[in-house]
């Protein structure tokens, strides 16, 4: 039993001649047992599968470029795939389609020390590029949690815990190349960290989820590794307590590198799987990277913030060894959470608000979600003003799944009231589409399906996705 | 006589419907004098005063909607102004039309102090925000130079001279409401600073150059005031070497605020005009904004790496008088430049590189203007590879404009083939049209067209301006 219901889109059955088209030019690289197209068929959301009818591991650009083309004559749908952790149903193939798995396009191209730029295959993870950077002094700083492809990084316009410091996948992509649906090749931009240069094409694709262009190599910022780095964890009487504290910080200019809010119920979840001993209260993790001297004073100058505003039990540790035992509650909130309930399922939520407003969010959402019985621990990138909210959900209980989406619905409306986003850094995919008219109202969902039918006039990449066809 | 030949656009006769229609709506807010027409007629570029037929002085959201929609009835241009200070003919009705004036347009809307956010009509310019904001303690750190409106700004991209710190228009620009082609408004995001909610409209908007919409209203990103500034100069016996400096300033992680370099040729039109005594060589001018205590530190990592690359003279500042002292010369140094030369007019230059090939690019730059003769000292934001030359021309003496257009043709072609972007800040306008194609390819060009024609398909929005129709 699935939680959510696909949208009512009529499936394409696969040509036969198309489907032999690709057996003679991919051969063993295109696959279709049932195996695969299922482990291609699932993502981390709550929608029933749905799988394609063959998968493309490409390991060239320019097979990527046949693929589409292919696709493209006989006008059959292609859903691009990285590493499979989105959130919001954005890689499932509604309308029958081929899979493009790129995460065998996983060479790192180039790394410029002294532009602190490196430029990757679509396929290389996060993590992998950060291990080839070791030595070099320098780090990409973007971590949205799952150890995620760049390239699928880049199409939702993925963010994480350090957003707050080093902004998001639309700040940090320097250019992208990518495959448009007539299979010509697009270099959106050259190395240069500015341009002025004519219509953003870089922030267009970043973002488009797969759905005006199949990214296949991008240029990325780095940034120094810090020569210091030092972590804190900080209990409050309130969230709304917590909140100030993360306001006044930031406009102190403290450059704060992460800067998380755990609820109560999250505190809880994380004693109980990391047996730490934590007093049940709003909880902010925060780190401070810099010179030593920088990180001192930013610790001291949040300290002080942090006390007035009801702050208490402030620990900080700057030994690597001590950090990583302090943020092990965060780094396992997740799994934790899940421990609250043994056998249920996340449906894990996303909204972002103006800082100033998100208290309020939050709060509102905490009543909200109280009479429903629901355990719904709430989590975020607190700086930003972006948080998430786990809601346990029994897999057997259909009800439990209507109950839910109904309290995630009303937080993206209390959220957009709130001058927010349906989604800070999750993507539309599937799950967001019914939210982004009230966003971005009637004449803005019209432009962003005028150029969906302008750079993909055929509708074949990741179709149903962001915004319907008509 | 003007540097200049326009491109060969036929040029649309006013409509006398449309003219009454226009003196029925807008009364007095239209005018169609000689003097209103060419004080809208020129910009700061070479190009010959290009009138349109007539000004429409805005001053409410609905009066642009309505003026869209006449032009759209008509299928007439529409050029949108802000405060004329473009460089690259931005702004020049070609193909015949109207103007909109936006600067009556000037209402700071929102002041959101807590999230860090002003919502300002168009026309309001970047001093007239700073000064309401003068006494919130944040400020809005764009500063292109001129006092351009915040419309005009997004507009263009624009960045300016802390840009190496607080990014561009493209990075601090948190939405838009635009006019669009067809009339309807978009408001293209909400208030949180990130959203992953679909196609980037916001980064769509800025840098269109007023060919897809017309930016009324805009909210953007606001500083914390620095609690402490340090300014400093340093000279070089080298271009290169002060690159190096800059380079390895940038990847210690120190956080300069302003990075400029000013060349020998530019030190001497200071000395000349501002009564300084600065040793004629190429120069660092840099500002530091921090902590006390971080400011001393930022200056004392850059003192010595400048030390090391073979900088001299290390002077610095921290009162505002003695700041204001130093940084004197680049601030005048425009007027300085062109008084190298009396009576010439300065052709400007933009374009940006990856820092590493900046030295490489300035040098070879400096060595093909030598035999030319020509007067053209190089400034720019070197922080971020971005630079410009003033090449000084008589303008009663058309060979030399066309050996300042060749230097200048030559000197993108030198900035593209070294990973570079033909234009850093200025936009493209249609002085940088030619080299688009070769900067983002055919297929860059053909996707740029298709936006145009899905978004504007009468082709009225500043038509002729960074892509051609077809």
């Amino acid at each position: 039993m699935s939680a959510l219901s696909l949208p009512e889109v009529s499936r394409r059955p696969l040509p036969a001649e198309l489907l032999a088209a690709l057996q003679t030019r991919f051969g063993a690289q295109f696959v279709t047992s049932h195996a695969q197209r299922l482990a291609h068929g699932r993502d981390e959301s709550a929608y029933p599968d749905t799988l394609p009818d063959g998968v493309v591991y490409a390991t060239t650009g320019k097979e990527v470029v046949d693929l589409v083309k292919l696709c493209a004559d006989f006008a059959y749908p292609l859903v691009a795939w990285g590493a499979g952790t989105s959130l919001e149903g954005h890689l499932l193939p509604i309308a029958g389609g081929i899979t493009l798995d790129l995460s065998q396009l996983n060479q790192i191209l180039a790394i410029h020390p002294e532009d602190m730029t490196a430029t990757v295959q679509a396929g290389v993870t996060r993590e992998a590029l950060n291990a080839a950077l070791a030595h070099t002094g320098l780090f990409f700083p973007i971590d949205p949690g799952a150890n995620a492809t760049l390239g699928g990084m880049a199409s939702t316009r993925a963010s994480g815990t350090n957003a707050v410091r080093y902004g998001t996948m639309r700040d940090n992509v320097v250019n992208v190349t990518a495959v448009l649906a007539n299979g010509e090749v697009v270099q959106t931009g050259q190395r240069a960290r500015k341009s002025s240069a004519g219509y953003d094409l870089t922030r267009l694709l970043v973002g488009a989820e797969g759905t005006l262009g199949i990214i296949t190599e991008l240029t990325v910022k780095l940034y120094p590794q810090p020569e210091a780095i030092s972590a804190a964890v900080v209990r409050f009487p309130s969230v709304s307590a917590a909140i100030a504290t993360v306001i006044q910080t930031i406009q102190l200019g403290v450059p704060v590198a992460r800067c998380e809010l755990l609820d109560q119920l999250t505190i809880e979840a994380v004693n109980a799987h990391s047996q730490t001993t934590l007093e049940p209260a709003p909880t902010l993790f925060l780190e401070f990277h810099g010179s030593p001297a920088g990180v001192a004073e930013q610790v001291a100058q949040v300290q002080a913030v942090a006390q007035e505003a009801g702050g208490a039990d402030f620990q900080w540790a700057t030994r690597p060894e001590d950090r990583s035992k302090l943020w092990k509650a965060r780094h396992h909130a997740y799994f934790a959470c899940l421990q609250l309930r043994p056998g249920a399922r996340a449906i894990t939520t996303d909204v972002c608000v103006p800082i100033s407003r998100l208290g309020e969010c939050i709060e509102a959402t905490l009543a909200d979600v109280g009479p429903s019985g629901l355990m719904a621990p709430i989590l975020g990138h607190v700086g930003d003003g972006n948080f998430h909210m786990l809601m346990l959900v029994d897999p057997a209980q259909p009800a439990e799944y209507s109950l839910a989406e109904a309290i995630s619905a009303r937080l993206v409306e209390r959220a957009l009231a709130l001058e927010g986003t349906c989604t800070g850094e999750h993507g539309v995919g599937l799950h967001k589409m019914p939210y982004l008219e009230a966003e971005v109202g009637s004449a803005g969902l019209a432009a962003m399906r005028a150029i969906k039918h302008a750079l993909d006039p055929k509708n074949i990449l990741n179709p149903g996705k962001i915004v319907s066809w008509a």
